[in-house]
């Protein structure tokens, strides 16, 4: 008897015949044998509607609250899909985040999960329950509500699935991770599979079907991930460890976000002691910098340009400003329409000479480029986002995609 | 510096300009000097909402899910008012039933307060926050969330303001406590005060406005309860100790439910065993039992009536099931058409003849009565919902209600 833990989205279960859908799928699991855990997200839009509702409230909601507000959307989900399980006369109980352990650490909106305790779930498996699971929340050592951001769920399903030590099925409504997103070029191809290293690494970079985070637990306790359509008629992708087997191109996938926001601050005295207390201020608010590009000095100055994800909006305003207190010199510009065009591949290793092609494929298509950064196994360019279409299709016919 | 606990009702959070009205009043409480502690039901109706969804799966939900899904509705409300607090600058912390320390015991949907920890509440208050307590809400000795039942958040309410040690003001959308409902009756009039006693024996005799098991805790711990209007216009009604201030009428109150449902069981074996078995087995589903009548026997069996909660009918069916098993001869029938008239007052207990009074009027009205029951302080009579309404304005008039 194996234990699965499966993860269904919020758009897997945005109505109650969805609900009662996803309920049959996973009965239909538990007659070939196995144990269930399932892991659920709030109802369709629930999530934005909560947001929108304490927005109207106040422009820049407390997050503890945020999060209090939030966490509900999944509460109601869980009650109902186990409502619906008992219905279709299955044993089946529903645990939030506290109740099913997970430990979380970390600022309010945006925790990290630090541990599961996870014996009350496995009681409950024990006693042959389907176990309905609460994504995207938990608890933190003060006793509060929190919640683990964008993926969250997912997050959580891996968390719970490392302990139980099982596979996780994350059940979306795409047919799994795609070389290229194919709403932004259409000949992109479904991978079979994909490592780890890979996974993350397209995941930190944009793409949207699994969260970076998700993977690297996944990748610790090297438990495989399939992620697949929710009505489990295709064959889906597995992020599993890398090996031989896998295709061996330089480049496996290519990313796209426009979740940029580029901060630019001018006239930064040339010291190593401001640029340090720039990035210290940053960091102190939790705040993930991405890419990072300086000009030479020029009478005594300098400009530091660093992007970040659009949602830091307030919090970078808030730290500029104490910034400047201490900085006084400095000017603050921020740009919204910028594009990171990333390539991804283990290959990347072992081959040589992507970065020179990646170049010159953007040269020849007359795209500029902002920022680069390169890890082993990825390259990333900050463009203007009016070229991204150009640049993707582009990149995704020449390197063969 | 005195702490105030105060609970506003759903329709008071209804929309988000009420949060923000509601969060405005607060304010000027706490300007005056006061510590509040602020209990609020669901939005609106959302619980209604919640719970047709819940009946949408099916037609007769788990009770645990019912208790995990009904008590999102009140943390959407508290995490809302706090916002609305910090956003009119000032601190302040929303707590979840099992944050706050509220520990219940009993069944899902019905449970009863147990004990109420009120260190973290404390704790909070003592940092000058305004502390906001979901209602109806709490956790069981299994770490289950668990809901009160109807009213459950005035008994939230009352529950923290007996551990504080302070008055507990409900607010709501009527003025305060009223002889006789006034869309019964539109001569009834507002009570200033009234007894613990007289209002528990109102409130589970089926006025709206409070529950008796809040008004109990109160008289418990001597905890004055004000219940008004939630603008603050005009002076409510103070529930508190009796005494010789209070009118010296015998009779305060009337009330009239509808929340009736009567149960006659045919051919019982005329054995003590046997009726003993029925309402163990009531006993046993935690059913509340208000009016029994017995026929007396006839060829060794009697017919038993009882009146319970409309709420209760599934579980009513499920009980008679269960006595049919051992009882085989029993018939049951159910009537929903009944209501309950019942007067109420503490001078009852000096004054004789009230009784016989209440059976003359209805007698020269021709109301029918099925059932009575007395209490030191009441008189009951279950009839026909259709003599209703006729029955309480012949008892209000000449009872100079």
């Amino acid at each position: 008897m194996a234990v699965v833990v499966q993860k269904y989205g919020g758009s897997s279960v945005a109505t109650i015949e969805k609900i009662k859908a996803v309920a049959e799928r996973v009965i239909e699991r538990k007659k070939k044998g196995d144990e269930v855990v399932v892991v659920v997200s709030a109802m369709g839009k629930t999530t934005d509607h909560l947001i929108n509702m304490a927005k109207e409230i106040s422009p820049n909601p407390n997050r503890r609250e945020l999060d209090m507000l939030m966490s509900t959307g999944e509460q109601v989900s869980i009650a109902l899909l186990s409502i619906a399980f008992q219905q279709f006369g299955y044993d089946a109980i529903s645990l939030t985040g506290f109740q099913a352990g997970i430990l979380t650490e970390g600022m309010h909106t945006k925790n990290r999960i630090a541990d599961v305790r996870i014996e009350n779930v496995k009681k409950h498996l024990d006693e042959g329950k389907i176990v309905i699971v609460a994504g995207f929340q938990g608890i933190n050592q003060f006793g509060d509500i929190t919640t683990l951001g964008r993926g969250g769920s997912d997050t959580s399903a891996v968390a719970l699935a490392s302990k139980l030590k099982c596979t996780c099925e994350i059940y979306t409504d795409v047919e799994g991770i795609y070389n290229v997103d194919p709403r932004m070029y259409s000949d992109a191809k479904k991978l079979d599979n994909i490592s780890y290293e890979e996974m993350m690494e397209m995941a930190s970079l944009g793409a949207g079907v699994m969260e970076a985070r998700a993977v690297e637990i996944a990748c610790k306790y090297n438990i495989p991930i399939y992620v697949a359509l929710n009505t489990g008629e295709k064959l889906g992708t597995y992020i599993k460890e890398y090996d031989e087997t896998m295709e061996n191109k330089a480049i496996t996938g290519l990313t796209a976000s426009d979740d940029v926001l580029m901060v630019t601050i001018r006239n930064v005295p040339c010291k190593a002691k401001s640029i340090a207390l720039i990035f210290e201020r940053i960091a102190k608010y939790n705040v993930n910098i991405d890419m990072i590009s300086q000009t030479a000095p020029l009478d005594g100055y300098v400009n530091v340009s660093f992007t970040t994800s659009k949602e830091d909006i307030y919090t970078i305003d808030d730290i500029t400003k104490e910034i400047k207190k201490e900085i006084p010199t400095i000017k603050v510009s921020k740009e919204l329409d910028i594009s990171k065009i990333s390539v991804v591949g283990i290959g990347m290793m072992k081959q040589s000479g992507v970065a020179a092609k990646v170049f010159s494929i953007l040269s020849e298509n007359n795209i500029e480029f902002k920022q680069v950064t390169t890890s082993e196994i990825s390259i990333s360019y900050t463009i203007d986002s009016i070229d991204k279409g150009r640049a993707v299709t582009a990149l995704a016919k020449e390197l063969n995609l």
